[in-house]
């Protein structure tokens, strides 16, 4: 008999989670205060932003806070995006923001971020916010290693000890999640490898790992012969393939050959259905901690 | 006949830095435009940190820098120290300053540094300057690591695709080190693990890496079964050990058995005369940069 693998499921985690955030927004409301308040700007028409924009939009009306959605034509300039941002760094109303990425070319993504109050900066991805992260002092962790971590934590995954291999060394994902992993507190504490595509001997150190996070974004990379027996898989992956079974054309597939994978690994997350939900709602729960510390 | 590892001589190789710093220094002033100016500010007298702090006048003199000392009894008060920081942020004449580590107890480390410009942090020890690494940004980087990746690229050690085991996660040395070996770049593209006191299985580790470095603070604690037959071993130690045979009455001793390990290793780095004098430069380099963006 094959034992399965036992599916972690960020979508419930995620669920639990979004309960939780709904009942502080009512305590909040009760206590005449005013509700968390996520503002979004979208530039262009991208698809794939389209989409998360407005899951964004929807999880705020979900929990209770307040959104706000600014759309701007793709031929906005650098200026008056710069000048937008700093008009939402001083509206009190708004706790935190996001400027979703990518940007049109003629627009500095760089610049854009930096522009950004890092108090209000709930992706994260301020630079003083990735250095507050690698000192371990407060900010704001980007969406999807903070929801990593809280999925591991919430379903009894400990990292002490263990020999952790991300691949994939991105700024939003593999980069923070290798350093938050090596911090000295409850949810970090393991051993750290982080792979790339100039890594060697890939699949033999993918085999070292207790646990072992893709984030490579290369569709069912991750096969069983890369797992060590009794691995914990975490599967950030989500690029989208054509299929046509689908209404809207393209299926999601992550790194990790699910069928293959899960033959082998103690635990591992599925896609769709794993780390993404818990994206979705790590951006709650930054935006929340914004409005608490106000 | 037992072959013995290339020493690797940070003491040649800040030597000859150094001379590139003092032709730098007096091409700026053969442009009628002022020497890079160098403060240091010591709060109390820790015999390290008087050490320290002297080395680097003396090192500012000897390239043709400016320096300024700028003593404190231990005694004042964080809001006296503050507005210190203040006073250098706002001095023109000063490209960049460090505040020498470690200040008295009632005093936040954090608050003072994040309360450096980081124009002028040369030290890199401001979040947005550790936040900028991890991007890839531009920044400074703290002298430690910086100095490592030019020990090794100035004595043609290649990093990429090599395995990099970095054994310590200091904010100040093990996690940047970590960081930068880990980047997109010349001196990066090396498969990090980072290690630490809760990491299990150490010496199986230590022995994968194609350059182990050393960066624990434990006295002679790496030994030849942690390295891999030619292996390249940087020792960032300086732990001080009383040595009556010194006229300071301690010797400074590194991390690595270097007599055992040296017989095993390609190269290796010595203690003294090998990361210590590497640091030291790159704070020069740090300030050199500081002022010719000016």
């Amino acid at each position: 008999m094959i034992k399965e693998a036992t599916v972690i499921s960020g979508k419930d985690t995620a669920s639990e989670i979004r309960k939780e955030i709904a009942k502080a927004v009512k305590e909040i409301k009760d206590n005449g205060k005013k509700a968390p308040h996520l503002a979004a700007v979208l530039v262009g028409s991208d698809g794939g932003s389209e989409t998360y924009v407005n899951y964004k939009v929807k999880d705020c009306k979900e929990v209770g806070f307040e959104s706000t959605l600014i759309r701007k034509p793709d031929t906005i300039s650098e200026e008056e995006l710069l000048g937008l941002v700093q008009d939402l760094n001083h509206n009190p109303d708004i706790d935190g923001f996001i400027v979703q990425l990518p940007l049109p070319a003629h627009i500095s993504e760089q610049k854009i971020i930096r522009a950004i109050d890092p108090a209000k900066d709930v992706d994260g991805f301020h630079p003083i916010n990735v250095g507050n992260m690698v000192l371990g002092m407060d900010g704001f962790v980007s969406a999807t290693p903070s929801g990593i971590i809280e999925l591991m934590k919430r379903n009894n995954i400990s990292t002490e000890g263990k020999h952790c291999v991300v691949l994939g060394r991105s700024n939003i994902v593999g980069t923070p999640m290798s350093i938050l992993l090596s911090r000295n507190n409850e949810m970090g504490n393991a051993t750290v490898t982080l792979c790339h595509s100039r890594t060697k001997d890939l699949k033999e150190i993918c085999r070292q790992a207790d646990i072992l996070i893709a984030a490579l974004g290369k569709p069912g990379f991750v096969s069983s012969d890369m797992v060590k027996e009794g691995a914990v898989v975490i599967d950030v992956g989500t690029t989208r393939v054509p299929d046509t079974s689908k209404k809207s054309g393209f299926a999601l597939k992550g790194d990790v050959d699910y069928e293959d994978v899960s033959q082998k690994a103690s635990a591992i997350t599925p896609v769709p259905g794993g780390v993404g939900p818990m994206t979705r709602v790590a951006l709650l729960l930054n935006t929340l901690k914004s409005n608490s510390l106000k």
